[in-house]
């Protein structure tokens, strides 16, 4: 294949299973792609060799050369010092202050970025997603946990310390819920797939009449995040309970989010959000209502991420800014 | 008195009753000070014509002129677009989209810089007060209500949009207390002095045995915020209760602002803040517990303001930065 003369850029998403390696154009369109397994295991330099080879080998299969290439933006779990590219401290890939960016640059010679994880979704999401055009926004991730990540005048906003804007460690419920972060009722307790799929068990296994029961085929372990909702469209009470309790905690979560950063546009990432307009409907009622100053003041709408499954890639590519 | 050739700052501190004026040196150091009343019924245009020419005024009876003056600074009650130093909207003042720097500089031809008076408290006490050196921090000021700012490398951090760091307005409590900004619950509703003055109305009224009954001489209207810290002092049930109960609320508060924003310092403003280590004590061994990531992330510490009565023109005069 002939040298191409096009710009590009790598985006490279890594996991605690599996790294994502992605070729994007300058609009951050993915171009090529291809995984390898994390195997989190091996000492550091093994993984970050294999991520080096693995995206100069998918460079020269699509006809490119490190000469292309703008930069590189890694996305990883953990906190990060992306001033200086190190992962502080990982509890996915067990690693504690690994020079990422300086380790890479050993393979690809080029500006090297890192950026957390849901702070590149966030970015990702802006430049190209939903949150497109927008200056500033917020992005909450609803999954195992509830993360998120927040965009102000274009860049990622990261508070004044690495650590800052955990957007699911604050305050939300009253039931004394055990957070993951070891305080007592943080957001990420009540509206995390994980808190949703807990509270459905619990409904579940109490109420043997509900359709929720049906759904899971009274086996609590195939309970999943989507059966709440799947129950209350049948018009399950306990679907409809569970559904109506959850999108009010996130409701909160999301107004004190708007209250503090009030940015253009809220987008929800994560697989719950496969619900669409049952989730955004009734926040976005929430906020109009609730978000303060909202007669006067501007309140941003929420809605869902569009990314999807190339949000890894694209968020990490967005971190090398054109 | 023959002119001065040093420079100075102009900062005003524009409030619902009165108006201080006061130049500054380049540290922030108050040279001269004086106070007119605001009489807010009045159109916009005298309040400024006062405004501009109490300044003058001050500059000549101290040996300066307009030459002297780097710019002015005002610190201002509610939400404002700061780029263009317009007023959107004040409740205090009843202004609503009144373009003060413009007018100002009829009189005061120079750079005039506003902001939110909480915001400007917050950068006052990174220019000249508690959170001296700092380039990131959060002021958090317990009075009426529950305002502050956000410093972050050095500047005030606003958000997306005006009406963005609103830290009163984040959930905190779950008993259904109507916050003054509509919803329902809100730090401030728990957190302000306002909250703690009627927790100890109701608490004395319920317990005419308690020193707090006592402390307010048997009338409610003479409670204060005082009481309740000078009740628990005397090892009275109720006045430990109320404390225990408030640094509570304000700990949760507090934790969600390091959580989000992780900066190098929490400062506490407002008429409760004369309490001093009996709230940062216990302030500061919540926050070492519950703030994210405690064990191994920088978790900022909470100190008490500095600038005092001085606050409003410091912080008016710490927006024209050096």
């Amino acid at each position: 294949m002939p040298e191409k003369e096009d710009k590009i850029i790598v985006g490279i998403d890594l996991g605690g299973t599996g790294i994502k390696i992605g070729i994007t154009d300058e609009s951050y369109e993915i171009l090529a792609q291809t995984s390898i397994p994390t195997n989190a295991q091996r000492p550091f330099e093994q993984i970050v060799a294999d991520m080096g080879n693995t995206a100069l080998k998918l460079l020269e299969e699509n006809g490119y050369s490190v000469g292309n290439c703008l930069g590189v933006g890694i996305g990883s779990p953990g906190t990060i010092d992306s001033k200086n590219g190190i992962v502080l401290y990982s509890n996915n890939i067990r690693w504690e202050h690994v020079p990422l960016a300086d380790e890479l640059k050993k393979y690809l010679p080029l500006p090297v970025y890192v950026n957390n994880d849901a702070n590149c979704a966030a970015l990702g999401e802006v430049a190209r997603g939903a949150a497109r055009g927008c200056a500033n926004a917020a992005f909450v991730t609803l999954g195992t946990g509830v993360g998120g990540g927040i965009v102000i005048n274009g860049s990622i906003f990261e508070g004044g310390h690495p650590g800052g804007v955990e957007l699911g460690h604050i305050l939300n419920g009253s039931e004394g819920r055990k957070c993951t972060c070891g305080r007592e009722d943080c957001l990420e307790a009540y509206a995390s797939a994980t808190a949703l799929i807990h509270d459905a068990k619990e409904m579940a296994k109490q109420h043997p009449e509900s359709v929720l029961w049906a759904l899971c085929e009274q086996d609590l372990e195939q309970m999943n995040a989507k059966m709440p909702f799947d129950a209350a469209e049948t018009g399950d009470a306990c679907g409809k309970l569970l559904v109506e309790n959850y999108i009010r905690h996130l409701a909160d979560g999301i107004t004190d989010i708007a209250n503090i950063f009030r940015p253009d546009i809220i987008v929800l990432g994560g697989g719950i959000c496969a619900q669409g307009e049952k989730l955004t409907e009734p926040l976005n009622q929430y906020l109009q209502k609730n978000c303060f100053g909202a007669s006067i003041a501007y309140v941003p709408e929420v809605v869902i991420a569009e990314n999807g499954n190339d949000a890894g890639i694209i968020g990490a590519a967005s971190l090398v800014q054109i």
